[in-house]
């Protein structure tokens, strides 16, 4: 766990770095080139009972269970988080968090600010999150970058558009805001916090054995 | 204010960046490679009351001024905090601090675990300051780092390694730990530290009207 996590050689927690934006801000472009980049750094997959599109792989866009198992799931308290949207249940499995955190892996949630808020919102995980909200640089970017997703019919786009300023309000609940003007300065500064939140004393668990050590107390 | 401060061309609010540790650890040649690179970051001067030695130079090392003088700021408010060692006053000026604050530049404390309590304390000035705790590989590293200052007498270097256990105990008063295994290295942890810190939402104070353009609004 040496050199990528910081300065020390010692045990670390890991954390939950939440990046949260408005549709086409370049959130998920900042997500994917952050994740190539740290090896310590891990995707969470949330698992769904909606229908897989033919361009998702289980277990890598989500894992696609159904609403039996999903069901079950919720009794046995196996999810931080859930939320049902329409027919369809959503939601984050604990196991693989607490097991990342534990090691000193770092997860990373590309969510929205209500998802936020319910991770924010639990008991005993507070402590763990990072939160990043990303800006456009102006509104006019945003539609274009919009619009030039071919995946999205025209609807998808306006509908998403009327959606940006109700999002946008939601930038004061989060720790940190970056304006995303060119994709691979939001990178490195996301980077940057990343590395700035790995040397916080409450998750270098390994300090005081360390500290003792120097003191000559060990 | 725009390209070292981060990510958005709106402006921010100064930090304060308390950079301790125990002797030897190498905190002044990192706090002087900082201010070296970083040309929003700022020194902080104190104000003494004790003779100047014939290296140091007024306005760079202290403000040296008389205990008369020293006493009518004190009553005057214009310490941030201050403290009476021996015969001698120490005493941080408040006004530069809050002109590079409200100015958007930061400004960099090189102080011990006890001026870091009382800057800590002070009300209204406790959400401005970052503090990281600077640590020594090892503990024979820091002797020989002591030993290798010819201007300390060997009197004064086991005086200050006597006190490295007391000062070692107060890293979880700090917000940062970074292990200084090589000066460079520190120098770009404490960098990262300081870019992170001014994304953080409460420092950027342009970010209201940058929202409410965006949306629109303004």
């Amino acid at each position: 766990m040496g050199h990528s996590i910081g300065q020390g050689s010692f045990k670390r927690r890991g954390l939950m770095l939440i990046l949260s934006s408005p549709s086409g801000a370049g959130k998920t472009s900042i997500a994917r080139e952050i994740l190539n980049r740290d090896p310590n750094l891990v995707m969470s997959i949330s698992a769904t009972t909606r229908s897989k599109r033919p361009s998702e792989v289980d277990g890598k866009d989500y894992y696609f269970i159904d609403k039996m198992d999903f069901e079950a799931k919720i009794n046995n308290n196996s999810f931080i988080e859930y939320a049902r949207v329409f027919d369809n249940y959503y939601g984050t499995p604990k196991e693989p968090v607490e097991k990342a955190i534990l090691s000193g892996k770092d997860m990373l949630f590309d969510i929205d600010w209500q998802g936020t808020q319910q991770l924010v919102s639990k008991q005993n995980i507070g402590q763990d999150i990072v939160t990043i909200f990303i800006l456009p640089p102006n509104i006019s970017e945003l539609g274009r970058r919009l619009k030039n997703r071919e995946q999205d019919s025209l609807s998808v786009v306006e509908y998403r558009m009327s959606k940006v300023s109700d999002e946008l309000s939601h930038y004061p609940e989060y720790q940190y805001v970056i304006v995303n003007n060119e994709i691979i300065d939001s990178v490195v500064q996301v980077e940057k916090i990343l590395s700035a939140e790995r040397c916080k004393i409450e998750r270098q668990i390994g300090l005081h054995d360390f500290v003792q050590n120097l003191r000559g107390l060990s």
